[in-house]
Parts: structure tokens; C-alpha cells; sequence
């Protein structure tokens, strides 16, 4: 599948290296691709293009863009290239303008998935990923053989399934269908218990195997 | 052990029997018996009191009002009645007023944990129970077989020490210390997730094993 990626951090590096792997085409979106060269010493997996580039050609986008500027990449990405396609966002919007532990820019009544979904409506968001690490996400298997919990949200299903599919192409078996993408707060909102667990574990490589 | 439960509802009712049931002391407050017995057709699981003489009574007291008016309720039973002692906080402020899903009435930045334990700074705070419903709480074997986590916050290590005592007569194995009374915020935030997994699975027993 023809993949855009948005976001050069860790996260964006993680999943464009392990989709490459897998055999999908992916480009990696940037503001400016000549500052985002010459600010990084490692090459990136993946070719980048500037952000509009980058979804224009993609089939899938994946938002891996801090949850505080999603909306704006996204903006940049431009709303005519993600008109029609599903749009998984990872992002979690952790805010540590005041030291540890961060809070959460947006809660409770609303979410980034949903400011998402708002903003660009004609695109099919779905919310997933975000309650792990990048290397979790990517290789369940690293935690317990892989017998763990991946959750996902969104208002499209046909959407829902071709995320499916990609998640079970990491080796995510247990996949829960939350239902719309209100209920992207509730994957969200985990993130402060993640960031104390990491802290008490003394390790990022965790995640919850849902019980029942 | 003598034990005050603050709270009539369902969660204090079930805390109540199964306490009883161990062969603790219990006693359940509230702020007017007779009204509660008035309003209330079922028989309570242990003698009521008014909340100030439960909890003068008692070594160890129970949170299991609604998070909203948990610091009342506790002032109701007094300051001096809390001083010393260990204090389980069981409790979540989930605000139903806007209809479903319900939002958290404080979150992000402060938890109900925090703000028992900043009214009554000499009493020795734990939060712990309210990731599950009173029935998991009491019997976590009603979830595969009881092979999942329990977490708890506290200031005191000695009240967390008590605390885990406790947890192991339920039935609890996994208990993770995630830190001090702040870690609170983060089980008070799964909150969100857990009533929409109670819709998305049709049931309110479940819970998550933490694997690492």
C-alpha cells in the first residue's frame, strides 16, 4: 500500500522503517524537507517529501505528529489530499511545558482523534497505536510473545478493517473495536498511567492484555 | 480489622459483605441512619452508623462515595476521625449530568486521591479498586480466574503495605505501586476507557492484566 507518513520524530521513524519492511511504499511527510535533512544526522528510513506530497500520493496517512500540532501538520498536509482516506492517528497530545509528570492538552469532553475527524471531515480517522511505544506498536511481539490488547476508534468501518489488516500485518492479535471516535478520550486518557508505569517498570516496553 | 465504609450505594454495600464475610469489623456510615434505612428496602451487609461515629471506630475507613462529594463526606465524618489512619479511596467522579459518556468532574492536573489527601493531610491516603467494578473488586477470580492487576497510590508506604494485606484477602496477586497520591490521576483517567469498554463487550466484568 502506498503509505504517507507525517512526523519525523521516533514514532514516524518506527513505523515508516517497519511498513517499509513489510513491503508497503512509504514516503515521509515534512514541512521543509531540506531543514528536516539537514537537522537529522541519521538517514531515514524512507523517503521524505514536503507534507502535501507526501498524502497527495498515499493511499493510507498516518498521523505521527505531536497531538498538540496535529491538526496544523495535517492543515499543511492539505484537507483535498486526505479527502477520502483513512487517516490513523497515533498522536497523543502530552503536554511537559511544566516538568513531569505532562498533562494531557486536550481531555475528558474531547480528543485528538476527534479534533481530527472535525477538522477534516471529509477523511477516515481512526484512533490506535497511541497506548504503547513506537517499538511496541510496530513489534507487539517484544512484550509477552505479543499476547496483549490493541484498541481502536473511529466512525468509518470499512476504515476500521483496513487498520485492522495493517495491525495484524505488526502481529497484533488481540484488536478491540471501541466503537466511534468519541471513544478515542478513552485511549488517550491511559497516557498518564503510561507515563507513571513507565516510571515504576523502568521500562516504555509494556502494555495491558484486556481481561474478560 | 475494624473498618468504616463511607458510602450506601453499591460499591459500599458489596465492600461491606465481603469485608464482613473475611472477618473484619465493619461498619458502614452514612449521615442519617434512619433515612437510609427509610430509602433503602435491601437489609445493609454490616450495622450502620452516622459517619463520624463509623469512622471513630474504625483503624481503617473506606472512600466509596461518589468522587464529587467525597471531601464532604469525609469532613462529615470528621478530620480528627480520619487522623492516622489508613484510608482507602475507591472512589471516581464520574459527572452523568451531561448524559453518556459521562465526563470526569476533576482530571489531568489534580484526582480525587489528591484532593482527599491535601483536606486531610494527617490521614494516610491509598488509591486503589477503581479501575474495576465492586464486584471484581471483591472477587477479582470472577476474571479469568483472577490473573490480572490491581494498581494503588499512595504517600505511605506503611498505608500501601496495610493496603496490599487487604487486596490479597480479596483475592488480588498483580498489585503494582505505581508511586505517590499524584499517580492517582492516571487509574482515575482509565475511567473514560472503562465505560466504554463496558459498552463495546457488554459487560462490567473485566479488567486489564499489565504484561511486561
Amino acid at each position: 500500500m502506498k503509505i504517507g507518513i507525517l512526523g519525523t520524530g521516533s514514532v514516524g521513524r518506527t513505523l515508516s522503517a517497519r511498513l517499509a519492511e513489510l513491503g508497503h511504499d512509504v514516503v515521509i511527510g515534512t514541512r521543509d524537507v531540506a531543514a528536516t535533512e539537514a537537522r537529522e544526522e541519521e538517514p531515514f528510513p524512507a523517503p521524505l517529501a514536503i507534507a502535501a506530497e507526501a498524502a497527495a500520493g498515499a493511499e493510507l496517512i498516518i498521523n505521527a505528529t505531536a497531538g498538540q500540532v496535529s491538526v496544523a501538520a495535517l492543515d499543511g498536509a492539505g484537507a483535498a489530499n486526505l479527502a477520502g482516506k483513512v487517516v490513523i492517528d497515533v498522536s497523543n497530545p502530552l503536554d511537559f511545558s511544566e516538568g513531569f509528570p505532562p498533562f494531557l492538552a486536550v481531555c475528558n469532553t474531547d480528543s485528538v482523534g476527534e479534533r481530527v475527524q472535525r477538522a477534516f471531515p471529509e477523511a477516515r480517522v481512526v484512533k490506535t497505536l497511541n497506548t504503547v511505544t513506537a517499538e511496541v506498536m510496530t513489534h507487539p511481539e517484544r512484550v509477552a510473545g505479543g499476547d496483549h490488547t490493541m484498541f481502536l476508534s473511529g466512525d468509518d468501518a470499512a476504515a476500521k478493517s483496513t487498520v485492522t489488516d495493517l495491525l495484524r500485518e505488526f502481529g497484533w492479535r488481540d484488536i478491540v473495536d471501541l466503537g466511534d471516535i468519541t471513544t478515542a478520550r478513552g485511549t488517550e486518557m491511559m497516557l498518564p498511567l503510561w507515563v507513571r508505569l513507565m516510571g515504576a517498570l523502568g521500562t516504555t516496553e509494556f502494555n495491558y492484555k484486556l481481561m474478560r
